[in-house]
């Protein structure tokens, strides 16, 4: 039976629930197979997540692998495969619990790295899981700088072999996932030696581990690099290498070979590669950013309508805590967000269909500015929708702070998106320095890829709005987007023109700019995303109260944004601040407006209780039930460990009863 | 040996290390007894904290049990007393990783609540630990909202017993600490009722577990709350009873009696009982918030000085990463705050040492204004120190995820700090409550409390800076400040009145102007932490350089302040756009000098490497290694526990050697 207080709140929802759902996934076709996929893995006690929360770190990698083992049949028994489009709701209905995603990689890494003849020996054993296979390319010491890995590859002629060495512990491969106590192959990436001189970073592949008992080949040292903040799961791993020998055939060669005679030829265009790291960074936005905020979106939104506190009006009942002002500022706009980014997310995956299509034309025009928004766009989704499962857990109090309300997993798992696949501040100078040279070229009357033109189109006006009414027209808010996002960008690049006409080494007035740099590069993603959100609504239709609702969540996410950060807004008088004081009022009226539909909102995003896995999120709203019988299933749900050894040798002198 | 890159730093400190040490310890000699602590602590086997990353729920508690029992012999040992000046190390020390705190709760309560009689008769006992205490308050369905807490004690006149019961599934008594396991008794917080009539809430010492065999007593249902994101060591527990008899004598009854016949008698002021709770709020600052955020900033700056990466100047080694601005710009504010914070935590002892000697003149008159200050610097502090320790996690990139660097368990501990005590938000509004009290008050001439009096004096001047270098200036910053809070404040008392006004309830007036509300009680905190800084700096000794690094540390603290949120400065034009560029100036000038002392700064903290248990925080810098050695003790390098049931059948019919 649903609690009452859950089931009042979806009686009045002013949109029909499951269109919306449709909406997110492409189509009722797409919802249907979806469902159906959800339905094959949940109904089968292999892929269970019961247990999980009480799980050590040893048994949750026994599962993920238990789980990707069990994931073949499955596959082969459902019909599904990997072109079929069941594919890729199989990960999202796994929740990412599973082992054997770097064998993945593994195997991209061999078809777009290796020539033809390495796929056609390696593939065929990597579909069949005949080796498994990993990817070393972080070291201990070096990450993102790819130049500065450290582990290098000899060229013996006399055996036309490979020599693979760790010269140094800083040099030790250290991350690669299912490296740690599962791979038997990896790819490493290595600094290539042929007669003394060094030719760069290559990949070679290595085998790690024995094909008949496991254990670890001569000259290699592995294992797992211990507990994490999460991803407990994996076995991430380090390696070490000591005249590891590998055939000549195991570099892989596609863009680059060394002949027998030591002679390096270099051959083709990389260009595809390098589009492929690009891709990986939009690729994981869904499932791993998207898919952890709009969870804890249910679980907190739905915790807030059953949890009662306080009273709102003297004499009535403790109040829905989602009627307090303060709850629906910290979780109505993370629910705006997590539409906002759902729908760039589709704005993004298009434009980079396109760009493949166009590089496979070989035609690489799009590249730089493809590069430019993977990686902003990558920095601030992360960004954005970390702080929101944060805000989320923090906005459950307690009940959020256990492990059994789904929340501190789904943060802990979330928060390394920040990090890897290229470090946040990091990637978002990669777009500064995009953005700063298409200024330039904007303002030399240059042409400029279409996400900059408005670079160029540098306008001094004021903004028009007159009332906290006009502040729910996206042209208004769209253009002061815009107006900062030209603003920070060009007074930084007139900050580094100066620094530099005034003697200062090019280098170091770049990095005298980056704090300014990368507020510029937010500004413009988050213009961009404001821009799409407002032509997404544009062109829904009209019915079952869909655009109109989608249009309440796009001016939230808009004066959102303007609201955290007024600064930006008044620094050059393009907003007054009697416009700031319409705007705190227009915002603060739509939380009242989209608090209705709440719940409706996070229903629409159709997680099931079992891949929510929490007691407080789940659809019924029973939420203290759940923790008291979940509570009961705890491992420390036991007699006392501490008993015997220390609390009855303290305790036996006293009296029975006190 | 030192990593070279580390001992440079140390070679060029613009001041005494161990000055600033005693500085924060408050003189020399607490610094050779808190030294003598921890000297006495780590070289105590039982105290080791050294496997603690790879350890259990289940192990985690034994071992704070183990510690517990293990430190009375060891304070009977050392002569440490309970009122000796080690005292308050000890727990530091033990990095709180010890169990019976609620035990010390269950002390207090009976000793401010209980009667002569009680005290005499409970006191001894648990002194001596012949019962173990616990703390029960909170329910599953009610935490800040006291008198919405459910449990029932009914007074039976024929056998002069209350009989206490959780009438429903809300009202079960949740997360008091050391009560899932351990506890024989605990203080439970009741509705009492007397023939029928409710007398609200009071506290009850109940018998849960056997003191023979610790079994749970009849009509007791208890047990563990399961898996959290952090406290594994404590067993927060959950507690159900039934129809559970209690003797007349168990209800404290220092403030209110029930006579043999059911008269209830309400007897003394209960005013130093609600400043009991308020100074919990501040007791807990300097262990639970400022400790971690100093121990974060002592990981991540010394990691970024061995961390190198990318070239910073071609054709140079790699640098090391807090040579790069952004970098700077993520930790140096952090350590700022800490300093910050430790220095209103100093001026908030004093102001709470004083209160207690005027509330035992009888003399009330500060508890308000302490009761508002203690909430609002509570929130204020433990937001962002938490805020502080993500930053310094996420900015040691990968290697700060992995549990061996410290940081994920300083984050997951100290985020608790912002829901337990009082949520931050509930905090902020009775802050808040407060402030537009002495607004009014003020406004009508009326007096008010010191901390409010500027309230009084609105100024409706601008900022005087003239150049970057008058923002170094603290009276321009702190006035600047003080601007802001008296506009936020006047503004939302405005808002509150014109709503009123307008004919909107009271209630409802207030719920629409908690936003802002929320905004106006954090300025209020900020102003104060910010001046509390510059009149500490004013009176240090100018010698041996410490006057002038803490004068960069609290010019970064203000500047940082207003760079993080220019909105409020300029909304009315106190501060000019002009003078915001100045602002911006001299904060990134300040970044570039106190980077240059940045490893002496968190030297001064004074933390031994056990008590940090980091292995990128070492005072020797030696990063790599440890994290190598570290990791080859995980429980996760054993052979891989799927390998024989799923890794060698998928692998057992590939080629030897491929």
């Amino acid at each position: 039976s649903v609690n009452p207080d859950l089931a009042s709140e979806r009686q009045t929802a002013s949109f029909s629930v499951e269109k919306l759902t449709a909406l997110l996934d492409g189509g009722t076709e797409q919802t249907r197979i979806r469902r159906a996929v959800v339905e094959a893995i949940e109904s089968d006690p292999v892929f269970s997540r019961e247990n999980q929360y009480f799980q050590t770190q040893n048994e949750r990698y026994e599962a993920a692998v238990r789980k990707a083992v069990h994931l073949q049949k499955k596959m082969h028994e459902m019909g599904w495969t990997e072109n079929g489009p069941e594919y890729k709701y199989i990960y999202r209905a796994l929740s990412g619990d599973v082992a054997f995603l770097l064998h993945r990689v593994f195997m991209r890494s061999i078809s777009v790295l290796g020539s033809d003849k390495q796929i056609a020996k390696w593939i065929p054993l990597a579909t069949q899981h005949k080796l498994i296979g990993s990817y070393a390319q972080t070291e201990l010491g070096h990450g993102t700088y790819l130049q500065g890995l450290e582990t290098t590859a000899v060229f013996d002629t006399a055996t036309q072999e490979f020599i693979l060495n760790t010269p140094k512990i800083s040099a030790m491969k250290w991350w690669p996932g299912d490296m740690g106590r599962s791979a038997t192959h990896t790819v490493v990436f290595a600094q290539l030696y042929i007669h003394g001189k060094c030719y760069g970073i290559h990949p070679f592949i290595v085998q790690i581990r024995s094909l008949q008992d496991h254990s670890l080949c001569p000259g290699i040292t592995a294992g797992d690099i211990g507990p994490k903040m999460n991803f407990e799961h994996i076995d991430n791993g380090y390696l070490l290498l000591k005249n590891v020998r590998i055939p000549r055939e195991n570099m892989l060669s596609k863009f680059c070979e060394v002949r027998p005679d030591g002679t390096y030829v270099r051959q083709g265009s990389q260009q595809i590669n390098y589009f492929t790291m690009t891709t990986v960074r939009i690729s994981l936005i869904s499932d791993e950013v998207l898919t952890p905020l709009m969870k804890a979106c249910t679980i907190a939104i739905r915790y807030s309508v059953v949890r009662r506190q306080s009273k709102l009006k003297p004499g009535e009942q403790e109040a829905k805590i989602l009627d307090y002002q303060t709850q629906q500022e910290k979780l109505l706009p993370q629910l705006a967000a997590a539409y906002a980014f759902h729908f760039i997310n589709d704005y993004l995956q298009e434009l980079f269909n396109r760009g493949y299509r166009e590089i496979q034309r070989k035609n690489f025009d799009m590249l730089p500015e493809l590069h430019a928004l993977s990686s902003g766009f990558k920095a601030i989704i992360t960004q954005h929708c970390t702080a929101g499962v944060d805000i989320c857990l923090r906005a459950c109090g307690g009940h959020g702070y256990s492990l059994l309300s789904g929340l501190p997993s789904l943060y802990t798992k979330i928060v390394a998106s920040c990090i890897y696949e290229g470090e946040n501040t990091i990637l978002l100078l990669q777009t500064a320095r995009f953005l700063i040279k298409c200024f330039m070229a904007a303002s030399a009357g240059q042409p400029v890829p279409p996400s900059v033109t408005y670079l160029a189109a540098v306008k001094h006006g004021k903004c028009p709005a007159k009332n906290k009414l006009d502040f729910l027209s996206p042209d208004i808010y769209t253009e002061a987007y815009q107006h900062v996002a030209v603003r920070l960008t060009s007074s930084t690049a007139a900050k580094l023109q100066d620094l530099i006409q005034s003697g200062v080494k090019k280098h170091d007035a770049w990095n005298q700019c980056t704090v300014q740099l990368v507020q510029a590069a937010k500004a413009h993603c988050h213009y961009i995303a404001v821009k799409n959100f407002a032509e997404t609504v544009e062109k829904l239709e009209t019915k079952a109260g869909i655009q109109k609702i989608m249009k309440h969540l796009c001016d939230l996410f808009a004066l959102h944004g303007i609201f955290s950060n007024t600064g930006a807004f008044l620094h050059d008088g393009y907003t007054s601040a009697a416009q700031m004081d319409m705007v705190t009022a227009s915002y603060l009226d739509l939380l009242a407006v989209i608090r209705k539909d709440a719940v409706p909102l996070v229903d629409a995003f159709d997680f099931t209780d079992k891949s929510l896995n929490s007691a407080l999120g789940s659809y019924d709203g029973q939420v203290y039930q759940r923790l008291y019988e979940w509570a009961q299933k705890s491992p420390t749900n036991q007699m006392s460990p501490a008993y015997e050894k220390y609390l009855k040798p303290l305790l036996h002198n006293t009296l029975s009863k006190l």
